[in-house]
């Protein structure tokens, strides 16, 4: 079937976000820790992030002006600091619970069952549970025009990860780690691996990466 | 294992591109269709696009500056029109190899044995194996100072779908549609739904959505 520009602008708005959140494809499913500069730590879930570039290691996050009280864009904007943390199947629902209205004094850790924790001298906080987890410091915010929207741009400080998981050539296994992945709003979906592939020449093709 | 920007500095550059662009998480694995102005048809699997907003549906994608000669930036810049097409386990070969350097005037379509379609009269080409394909207007471009990639804003004009991933509460069902994801930049998975959830309130729990 097909869907134009007038029926995507016709449809009830919650069906409509639903529609548009998960037609794209899968998306990360991270849980942001921050602390406000009042030492209150929040947790969000978000399925936003976005790899921007290697060197330097930057990742981009796209923050919905909708998400009021919007703590999450309010800590990063004050301290400079955030975790991108893993989700693993066992506790997607402590997750996705951390997108209830908590008031910024309530912290998301202890209502939804998750342990923080700290890293060295890393000032954001960690989910303890995540088996992979990334710090980041701001380094550019961009409000998008043409719908409001924050863009934060974060370089990469810190990664936590299992060593079993890291490969000679650098490669992550995510699907090994059991990271789960978003595919809408509420939905989470299990990565599983079907091949990685040889780099792409011309004249030759690709061969399975064993 | 802990590993710290001075750690990410050191790595050898591929090292580096493979464990940057696989530790963030799953990503959408999509064919980028286009015609240059000559009516050249390009097509390159990029595992870059996220999701901006619904309302009006728009959808970013972020194009690395390393990625010479550019073909499909170009062509987006120049006609203003792309297609996003999901990919399907059974051709997951052919659409890594779009990757490779293909000059200007040779159609990827036809070097890795994809077929292209229209729809409508939207101007880009579809890939024809794609069960899900979107179709998008050029609203926004930005280059970031940070590393020079450019990052591309579309408003979505037409979607394709099967009626039967399509949920009566606008929800697409891509893992029963079987669109794969990228973990990397070599590497493929197949998702597998876990569960949807209720919407998060304060003080009850995340149900499962039958």
């Amino acid at each position: 079937m097909i869907i134009n520009r007038d029926d995507i602008e016709q449809m009830e708005q919650r069906y409509r976000g639903l529609f548009i959140n998960s037609v794209l494809g899968a998306k990360p499913a991270l849980l942001v820790g921050t602390n406000s500069i009042n030492g209150d730590s929040n947790l969000a879930v978000m399925s936003s992030a976005f790899h921007v570039g290697a060197n330097p290691p930057l990742v981009g996050l796209i923050i919905r002006p909708s998400e009021s009280p919007r703590h999450t864009l309010n800590n990063i904007l004050a301290t400079g600091y955030y975790t991108l943390n893993h989700v693993s199947p066992q506790y997607i629902e402590a997750a996705h619970q951390t997108s209830a209205r908590y008031p910024a004094d309530q912290c998301e850790f202890e209502a939804v069952g998750l342990s923080k924790k700290y890293l060295h001298d890393f000032s954001a906080p960690f989910v303890e549970q995540s088996t992979i987890a990334l710090g980041l410091k701001l380094r550019e915010e961009h409000r998008l025009a043409i719908n409001n929207t924050h863009m934060i741009i974060g370089e990469i400080q810190l990664i936590e990860l299992p060593a079993k998981v890291l490969g000679d050539d650098g490669f992550v296994d995510i699907a090994a780690n059991d990271s789960i992945a978003a595919t809408g709003l509420d939905s989470y979906v299990r990565i599983q691996a079907l091949r990685r592939l040889s780099y792409a020449k011309l004249g030759q093709w690709p061969k399975a990466i064993e």
